[in-house]
């Protein structure tokens, strides 16, 4: 079925931006790997920020890959560079392994979905070169979706993209003295 | 473990919208519904609008599903009003079954996160008015998070949400005569 669609006429591996200050981007991105999984096609999720733990999202996309090894999530991060205490050069070298890391999915044929989750932060923030990631989205197959999700994605990189969406914050529960929501925002 | 966060103190049931013109609302919140399920919440996903079908996103929770009983997603709609020849009085009442099924899922204590999705649009096309909506709201037990896509929330739903984002298009790929593409547009 894979085979099907991928030597289908219609498929054009789209390169999609989730960006914005509001909450959203990397749900939504797991929401499409989900749906994708779901639809039959292998999906990676790589995370450049994060730094693993027991989110709520890694059980439920580890039942994902039980149920059928079509999906994979991997977290390559050390953590958001403003929380911690984790020197620059070691963010600065887990994202340059995760970049090496998703250049290596991205042209090994093996996936048909690849998130690269908090990409557009990590090049903010000095992590990466905005160059680095073009040249992902060159190296990428024709049928290969990219998902790059982050805040203030970079215009170059918005200029290459198919989809971009802005998720805009309207109102948010912290303006109210609510904490956030252990399995909603965290 | 459920019953442990459900006795914390810090357990706020949010009302959360995810609105405008832009993808990613129903995404967002299918995304949200795999990470609060991957955290031990028991998750609804009631849509107001889709009629079913095979989309990949009812595979993948399907999946879910099956590998424990705390996922559900029902689909109550006729689909889109603009589409297909489905008279609007069977719009009317599927949308009305649609609000009897949520509001006694939203009173039986036997879930976390309800998904409400396409209720705005439902609001918008006049299947439901806003008044029962916020009705819904009000039912609502205080630990339970809700919530509401669709695009064109009405005012009086956003007053009362804790964390709203809207979805803004910035670039969609129809702009480029790329057609919508399976597993990641539907």
């Amino acid at each position: 079925m894979e085979r099907e669609k991928k030597s289908g006429n219609d498929v054009h591996g789209l390169v999609i931006v989730h960006t914005g200050d509001g909450k959203g981007k990397t749900t939504a991105a797991l929401g499409l790997a989900l749906r994708a999984w779901g639809d039959g096609l292998r999906v990676l999720v790589l995370q450049f920020i994060k730094s693993g733990g027991d989110y709520g999202e890694r059980k439920g996309f580890a039942a994902l890959t039980a149920a059928d090894g079509r999906m994979e999530m991997r977290s390559c991060g050390r953590g958001f560079t403003m929380r911690g205490h984790v020197p620059p050069e070691e963010h600065r070298r887990a994202a340059k392994e995760a970049l090496a890391d998703a250049r290596a999915a991205i042209v090994s044929g093996r996936y048909d979905l690849i998130v690269l989750d908090e990409i557009n932060y990590a090049v903010k923030f000095g992590l990466l070169r905005v160059e680095d990631v073009i040249d992902l989205l060159k190296a990428r197959p024709a049928a290969l979706h990219l998902v790059l999700t982050g805040r203030d994605a970079a215009p170059e990189i918005i200029a290459r993209a198919d989809l971009v969406t802005e998720m805009r914050l309207v109102k948010h529960p912290y303006q109210a003295g609510i904490k956030a929501q252990r399995g909603i925002e965290f």
